[in-house]
């Protein structure tokens, strides 16, 4: 019985989030529940549905599947996520793919190694 | 110049979220800024902080420090959050522990399988 | 092109493993060969290979496809993994399962517990 | 009971391994043994514990210390790890970062990026 629990609990699996994407979500221009119907995104695909319903979405949330479908809708138009289309044994599927996402991240990173380096510089010349 | 970049990222580590989380949250009670509020938490200590300020994490959230307070006093209310004292070499320190929130997270993991349980047993009645 | 590198990378993903399996792979009687067997098929899950080849496990090992074939009999018999039949879309399947290891490393922990439970007990009576 | 033994278990925490790591060690010329203390180093870590000792790290595999000192020896040798110099609150301390390995691990992929883009350029001139 104790196993039983365990194993679900491993079984249940988890996800990793950047640490950078949790200090920069903010300056990307996202709040907290942009940011979490993401991460739900994220744990439906490690569930194997990689294209949830804004129906399905929603109900682990507390916003209405209107307000998802507007969230969903805003992302795209930001370029934070996209929609693929994929296939399979000749089905076509659509899928949720965070690649834009992971874009802007990056570019926030180099522009801050740049003002840390250019930093540096005008340090060292004093 | 490029593998720095990737080493950065590397580096700059990831958190673990259970599933779990992801879809109990708000049975548990909590929203999205709540839950992003915990995922903070873990962030900072995974770059090795383990009691950031309220100004510390209202810092990467659209929320101000005195609505961080807020809401830490309202998580250790509801038992989802302790703080802990520890001691390190003579000196003694405190630091957030979630063990609350996942004995809560466990709780609802039981129910739900006790539920399933049952509704086995009434089907299989039938 | 250094963001191009940085999203490969994140997209490459990683696995994760509980810090309990590498405190106590020797005693459930695992060898380091028999250990990144099994995390090798972690990783082929993860980029959605379910039941790779001795072949494709092998390629990534310093061990020859046969080598692999045994190891992959011996974890069956001493039931650290199974073989399960899933459907989809009316189409079978073979995928490699973990369940019998997790359970194997919940008794560990189980046992371990009541140990500690047993000393404290002793230790409370002198 | 059962909820001691989950949180028990989250507690225990999981380490997060690179797919591509599990896919490019024998190119790295690491074997499993090599391998497998390279993730006993990262579960040490992850438990708190930044510097093991070749005894702490032996423990939990099927080699012996001596075994375990030179292997470390030759990781650090061929450049996959080393050992740094921090300090905290005025005490100077030691310990083991991976930074060189996680610099191989991008060149080996920028070295394959080149090979699929010149492969690519090769068959549009086809």
């Amino acid at each position: 019985m104790d196993q039983d629990m365990m194993v679900s609990w491993i079984e249940a699996g988890t996800i990793q989030i950047p640490v950078l994407l949790m200090q920069k979500y903010r300056s990307l221009g996202l709040d907290e529940k942009e940011l979490s119907l993401i991460l739900q995104i994220l744990a439906y695909k490690e569930k194997g549905n990689v294209f949830p319903t804004p129906e399905q979405i929603a109900e682990n949330m507390t916003i209405t599947h209107n307000e998802c479908s507007s969230i969903l809708r805003k992302l795209v138009q930001h370029e934070m996520l996209k929609i693929e289309q994929q296939s399979d044994k000749g089905l076509g599927f659509d899928q949720y793919s965070l690649t834009p996402l992971w874009y802007k991240l990056a570019e926030e990173m180099m522009k801050e190694r740049k003002q840390d380096n250019f930093r540096n510089v005008l340090e060292a010349e004093q």
